[in-house]
């Protein structure tokens, strides 16, 4: 058993083998705000990867939660904020679900064996999961990036990942990406916000008044349960 | 004026711009030993990316170096390492040179405005090159991986040859990439043979004997030149 790291969606195909359990990470919200909407109750979330057919869904009367570049969309009823989504809201809903990098990620993955929803709001919790399913093959980290460029918060998530399954499995050479993951979060974790101050999303968020935000999607293991992503919806498995 | 990273060749197309000075690295070897064959009085590389055309290069007479995961292929007068071009076999011709990863990273960079060979044997001289060229745009260091991965070797290229820019420029919020290279070359740079010693690709290198290879790419401005990529042909400008 091994873990790989996939840095942006656009890198999936040189990393994804057959049997991989593939964890889907966005930190700056959307696997932050899916862990939030379904521990709040909604029933699935269903996520989409363009603007026209989220559109579609709310004419046929879904709740749509829309984010580009930040921004909530015009037409939706919710944007990528995790606060937004409350129980009065959400309670009994499907929700359909797009963003500007995290619904790609998705969408390049979607024909993998399993796919969980990471973030540090579950992070133990789906360490845990992630072991318990694979048995043969290798855990692989999805990272969504930022329009399929690197970005450091979901590598350090995917550092903080790989920290806490190797706590738990025997090591050997790591891949590079690993390493690399493994050695900024070291450098990070003492104080995540700090170490993102001057990096390009973090400004991103500030500057769009998402400070609270931000600090939310650093915070270990608040909302403790692990999505999975099949048949086109994401839900949490009872 | 800029600096940005790109990881793998496959990542580009997201990091590119018009005007920007790319810089081609593939520390293990290729890009060191272009350097070498151009110090030792090659008149020029003909870089080919497929083994197909080199075989045809080589019936038409050319000098042929082409290697294919770290061996010398059959075919070919010379493999990737950079002591097999010694001034007797290589002054005054034109090399036929195709290898794993560097040869696909010069063929996706091949529209730029300039393209210069970069590696830590000649770092200094790179990084002032590329200075004098960029007054506008940006420099962009293209990494060629490890088929199509990201791998670390190249990226700690990156990150030493970002800490000399920006040793030289002002500093402002930095891109992603930059920031994870510049701190991985920090952890590394006091002793990169021992960083590494764990690593896939340090370790197929040392799989195959390769290890006075490894050292030699690691080693800084040991040749000083600044190779360029123009009309299909990579020469030192007199």
């Amino acid at each position: 058993m091994n873990i790989e790291i996939c840095f942006t969606p656009a890198l999936y195909p040189f990393y994804a083998e057959n049997n991989d359990v593939v964890i889907v990470t966005d930190i700056f919200r959307a696997t932050t705000t899916m862990c939030m909407a379904l521990l709040k109750g909604a029933s699935a979330i269903i996520p989409v990867a363009s603007e026209e057919e989220a559109v579609d869904y709310k004419e046929r009367g879904y709740l749509v939660g829309a984010e580009r570049n930040l921004l909530r969309c015009e037409f939706a009823d919710f944007g990528n904020s995790p606060f937004e989504y409350t129980p009065g809201k959400v309670e009994g809903k499907e929700i359909v679900f797009t963003t500007t990098n995290g619904t790609r990620a998705l969408d390049v993955a979607k024909e993998s064996k399993e796919i969980l929803i990471g973030a540090f709001s579950n992070l133990d919790a789906v360490v845990d999961e992630s072991l318990r399913l694979q048995k043969e093959g290798k855990i692989l980290v999805l990272c969504s990036g930022w329009k399929n460029r690197v970005n450091i918060e979901d590598m350090l998530f995917a550092g903080a990942f790989a920290e806490k399954v190797y706590s738990q499995i025997d090591n050997k050479v790591l891949p590079d990406a690993v390493s690399i993951a493994l050695d900024i979060w070291k450098i990070a974790k003492k104080d995540p916000i700090k170490y993102l101050e001057n990096t390009e999303d973090y400004q991103r968020m500030i500057a769009h008044n998402l400070g609270e935000d931000a600090k939310f999607c650093l915070r270990q293991n608040t909302l403790p349960i692990v999505p999975k992503y099949s048949n086109s919806k994401i839900r949490v498995p009872k």
